[in-house]
């Protein structure tokens, strides 16, 4: 145990940047992330918070061209799907977006979780069990955080069937799919969401989204 | 638009040290929080990332005595519940855990989510709309490390039963409840958990999760 430490206001600013350059990225530099990077932010992953300190994420680090190839066509049939459920007015500037990097993101992590951990002894979840898979995004974003933080991109790909994944990176059969994340340095760096500077979204002010009670 | 910051060493390095010290807190001191201060990390957390931009959380700030009141009963018996699932060698070290700061935090914020929000298009969520609520984790992760980097704690508190908690705080009947948080100053900062300090659970390495696919 040592003293806790004294953020500064230089550090909380330049928290609040990291916030505001924190953006899902689909566009990538094809060139590879230093392994001692990849491997920093990874530990620091499985550093987040969990319920009952369960650490139920579990990682595969997709490598192989043939498994890559299997996630795009996971994703191209999804994305196709997704298409067709667009409105007429809107099908149009869905099909422009660039919806993920799987092309070309050097670094590709697929993220599940261990639905019945044994670590945690069950504690805090009895309840709520999505507290296990809301655990592993908490890992996400710790990860996500320091990527951005060293100059680096993420992109969190959801347009996927869960049970085609498993079964693509023959993972163990009890594992649950929960994120798929590209990785590497981005193309355009910028403080503005994709989808807003596409004119897919713009962001809610706070009263839009707060009670009293 | 304008220039993307480059985090230095410096700063990465207090990042390191914020993942570290971000606990989750279970004693708090009764003082209140600065209302700017509030005011501004629950600002921060709604310009998390969000599944296609979806901005899908709803937040409800909890400060009527018998609304409070309600939340601590919901817990009580959720946790009498859970206490009676441990197998009895870790009954009576469950008994002795404080698993929540219910009685004294100054600030309470129960999150729930629009399961169905007209934000966003449905893009990204056709496959998996629990996207949502992972969007409202990440919120509620981006308000943790604010909170943090201030020198507060939060405590994320879910032993409770949503269905009850949305009916204890008469919020919309379609929302879903994610998490209820306690937020104020700690008495006991610490960059170990207090499951490992109390001796329920430890950190298991990177190695025990990671595959290579």
């Amino acid at each position: 145990m040592s003293t806790p430490p004294i953020f500064d206001e230089r550090f909380t600013g330049e928290l609040a940047e990291l916030f505001a350059w924190r953006r899902d990225v689909r566009h990538f530099h094809t060139r590879a992330v230093e392994t001692a990077m990849m491997d920093d932010l990874l530990a620091s992953a499985c550093r987040a918070p969990s319920v009952g300190l369960s650490q139920p994420w579990r990682l595969a680090r997709v490598r192989q061209e043939e498994r890559r190839e299997a996630v795009r066509a996971i994703y191209r049939r999804c994305n196709a799907d997704a298409q067709s459920l667009q409105p007429a007015e809107r099908a149009g500037l869905y099909a422009r977006l660039k919806l993920s990097g799987l092309e070309e993101a050097p670094e590709q992590i697929a993220v599940f979780i261990d639905p019945d951990p044994a670590t945690g002894g069950g504690l805090g979840r009895a309840t709520m069990p999505e507290t296990l898979a809301y655990s592993a995004v908490l890992a996400i974003h710790t990860l996500w955080l320091g990527a951005s933080a060293r100059g680096l991109g993420l992109g969190w790909v959801s347009i996927l069937d869960p049970v085609a994944m498993a079964g693509a990176l023959d993972v163990p059969a009890h594992w649950r799919f929960v994120a798929y994340l590209c990785i590497g340095y981005p193309r355009e760096p910028s403080d503005v969401p994709e989808l807003e500077r596409a004119g897919w979204e713009r962001r809610a002010p706070l009263a839009d989204v707060l009670l009293e009670r």
